[in-house]
């Protein structure tokens, strides 16, 4: 392979560079299983690994892969492995890694018409049926977003403006009062941050209690309403949860809805991992009451099985509150040509400027897959963890932390000696449980905090992993367990 | 190929899709000289071959694939054509676009340490490059970003901050005065849709009249700010432009450093294309006083030829500027591990929260060119530019607009019969002349706005352009030309 800019030879070098790059991949594929899931090695190690002084002069692309090879996949997290059971970072579709070579080959700037007609076109398409998936009606519409956070900022921005009309030219500082805005104490970071980023500042999120169930008390929600509106707050936005970052559960969607109509709060849906359930028959009504939300985020790169980067934004009463929200017409973008260019450009939008083709892994992802082999694929999922919970509940030294709505199953290890010991020491334990368990490199899983107490957690979201695959991992954490109780 | 889940062959699934993606790809290389630029198909024509009912049943990948080559492709814009001379948008390294299909495959959550061990390292160490490159100290750091519309509203953030100090817990509402930003009337609609998102309104903006040579006007800068502070303004952030969006030219960096140090504001450089002029010995004395900023924003994938996305925010101060503006630890991401899941987790240096490991197709890049191959190709960039604006100055019919400072050339179609008719008319010729040369497929130009006037305006971002290209261009221009006027 050449080591100079391939001005003359673009195609030989993409040609060896796709052979060699599809044997790195099938080979990695092939061994996924049997890998360990974690390296052995330290920060400290890894740092040395790439300390290296700038670039002078090009190296041959060879040397470079083998680089990858040798030393920025051997240390990776196995993500795709069926024995990581961490966040929401799923095994990705084998449609998608290749669609995003295509994506990069073509390199559309997706966020204006003219600079990629076909992904602007596929842009639109992929959220229509979104839309479609979450009941949503025929004026909704959307926009792909980097993740999550940057959907629930856009949401959030919608909210704001809504409730603060002349925020957008003047700014907060004309507002009458504090905007206030109301999730569970399970809420995502992001929408914390969302609200700083937005100039309400942190203090405006109210974060409501949570029941047993990890489900928002709508009772306290409603008293802390009242009370904001007493103290001259004006209540902005409420936000319900599907499939909340700890514990998967999903909050009463319907009743936060009629909540919002009350309060007149714009009502939004964190459903980045949760809206999938939209799939499957048997599981959608999990959801019931989703559509009647302003605005839903949903995150294809979570429970769809995109590669990242793939989130999105969409907006029940359309585009044109996406656009009062986000369109600044630059000059240069601002040229006439039949109205499709505005319709379709995605850059007024949302917050990004230039944008990558993203929707183009999704429409593969879709069309692979169909809404049937995505139903299959979850219903297999939350049936594996209902069967994992089922067994985690037969052992005597574990307990369960939350029903099973989705593939999250939080649970500790509390053996016999440890039930009355101060809950610290008891955190220390589900921390060294987990800590043993990433060094075996067997299984990767991970904690979290419920009720002030360190709690182990588990999500399945690898299409790889079998029930064999959770037989291992209740074996490896009831051997571990012995080890470090 | 398969249309189910790869479970079982996921392996043999890879080959054959790495097989067939490598052929689609080279293909393209191999014709992208002789391909149309531009496709003929209207919206109303690419609307119907993409408008299909929600997917129920899953399909073939090589079905997927045919849709691919057969409808997207086609009817692309080719921006990696050496014929295209749009916005700035790059023909993609080919190390860059098959590093794509690696990070797919490996889907490392690179916002955390955790998730992405490897993905954390080589994100640090890009960034440690590019702020080495720029003049930056060893306490500078950074973050990768969407883009530069998102690097843009995180320095804002940075900036807002720390003149208004307790905007992170109490918003905007609070402030004792507004907050305005400053930048020419050049600056990229980013700034615009940032100080609107950050709660400043879109009127904080103080757009500052630019000059013959579209540099700010420092003069005019200095008036604004007193008028402002006299106002009861709070003057928060000074913008330089380092590459502007429609001309690329440079506004006076050092001397802008000065003013913000004066006025205590923040100062910040959009240099999202510009900045990758420090690569050449020859031409990086135009960032002169870059080193200077307290933020910098520079996008890898503009005129590093990096594919879609990769944009960047550096910090001059630290990393802990960043995190005070952007940190928010959760509780699932906060388990104590020795600080190196704090100092390289990412999520909590910016806007996003899942990331993308985008860094690694950047640290080939850097790998494959090396400062010298990036040198040798922006040199050759910018000497082409200079020999088109001399070409342009040759041909009575033509004006051109601008100084070649980057690889950026802005001109007029204007025929003696033209010279005098009023500027409407003269804008609908320039419209006119560019619609023609898109519709012929030969060459994408497209157009601004400069002094209230449509202008014609080209950048050469393709290392594939030659010579020949631009003789070709300026051939199409002038025969073009006598079509329309």
């Amino acid at each position: 392979m050449t080591k100079t800019l391939p001005t003359d030879d673009l195609a030989t070098q993409h040609e060896q560079l796709g052979r060699a790059v599809t044997k790195i991949i099938s080979d990695y594929a092939a061994t996924l299983d049997s890998r360990k899931v974690t390296s052995s090695a330290t920060p400290q190690d890894l740092l040395k690994i790439f300390d290296e002084p700038f670039p002078e002069q090009g190296i041959a692309a060879e040397e470079i892969l083998a680089r990858f090879t040798d030393e920025v996949l051997v240390h990776a997290m196995q993500v795709p492995s069926p024995r990581y059971f961490g966040q929401f970072n799923p095994t990705p579709l084998p449609i998608g890694v290749w669609a995003d070579a295509l994506t990069s080959v073509l390199n559309q700037n997706a966020g204006a018409w003219r600079n990629g007609p076909t992904s602007a076109m596929i842009e639109a398409r992929v959220l229509r049926w979104l839309c479609e998936l979450v009941g949503y009606g025929p004026e909704s519409f959307g926009t792909l977003a980097s993740g999550g956070t940057e959907a629930n900022l856009i949401a959030l921005k919608c909210a704001r403006d809504r409730v603060h009309q002349t925020a957008v030219q003047t700014g907060l500082r004309s507002a009458s009062g504090d905007l206030t805005v109301y999730a569970s104490d399970q809420v995502h970071f992001s929408i914390e941050r969302s609200v700083d980023i937005l100039g309400l500042g942190r203090a405006s999120l109210r974060k409501i209690p949570t029941g047993p169930d990890f489900h928002i008390q709508t009772d306290a929600l409603r008293k802390q309403l009242d009370e904001d509106r007493k103290a001259g707050a004006i209540p902005c936005c409420i936000i319900g949860l599907a499939g909340a970052t700890s514990t998967g559960v999903i909050d009463p969607l319907a009743e936060l809805a009629q909540i919002a109509v009350e309060n007149k709060c714009w009502y939004h849906v964190d459903a980045a991992y949760g809206g999938a359930l939209a799939f499957s028959s048997r599981h959608r009504e999990k959801l019931n009451g989703i559509a009647l939300a302003d605005s839903i985020t949903f995150d294809p790169h979570k429970w769809m099985f995109v590669p990242f980067a793939c989130g999105a934004v969409l907006v029940r009463d359309g585009g044109r509150i996406l656009r009062d929200a986000c369109d600044i017409t630059p000059e240069y973008l601002n040229e006439d040509r039949g109205g499709a260019d505005v319709e379709f450009d995605f850059f007024r939008y949302g917050q990004m400027g230039t944008r990558r083709f993203n929707s183009l892994k999704l429409w593969m992802a879709l069309k692979f897959m169909g809404r049937q082999g995505y139903a299959a694929a979850m219903e297999k999922q939350i049936a594996l963890t209902e069967y994992f919970a089922r067994r985690i509940d037969e052992l005597s030294d574990f307990n369960r932390m939350n029903d099973i709505e989705t593939a999250v199953c939080c649970f500790r290890f509390l053996p016999l000696e440890y039930v009355s010991v101060p809950g610290g020491e008891q955190d220390r334990l589900q921390q060294k449980l987990q800590q043993e368990i990433e060094r075996s490199g067997e299984a990767w899983i991970h904690t979290t905090v419920l009720n002030n107490r360190r709690v182990l957690r588990i999500n399945i979201n690898s299409f790889l992993t079998e029930r064999r695959h959770i037989d291992d991992l209740l074996e490896l954490l009831v051997r571990t367990g012995k080890t470090v109780a």
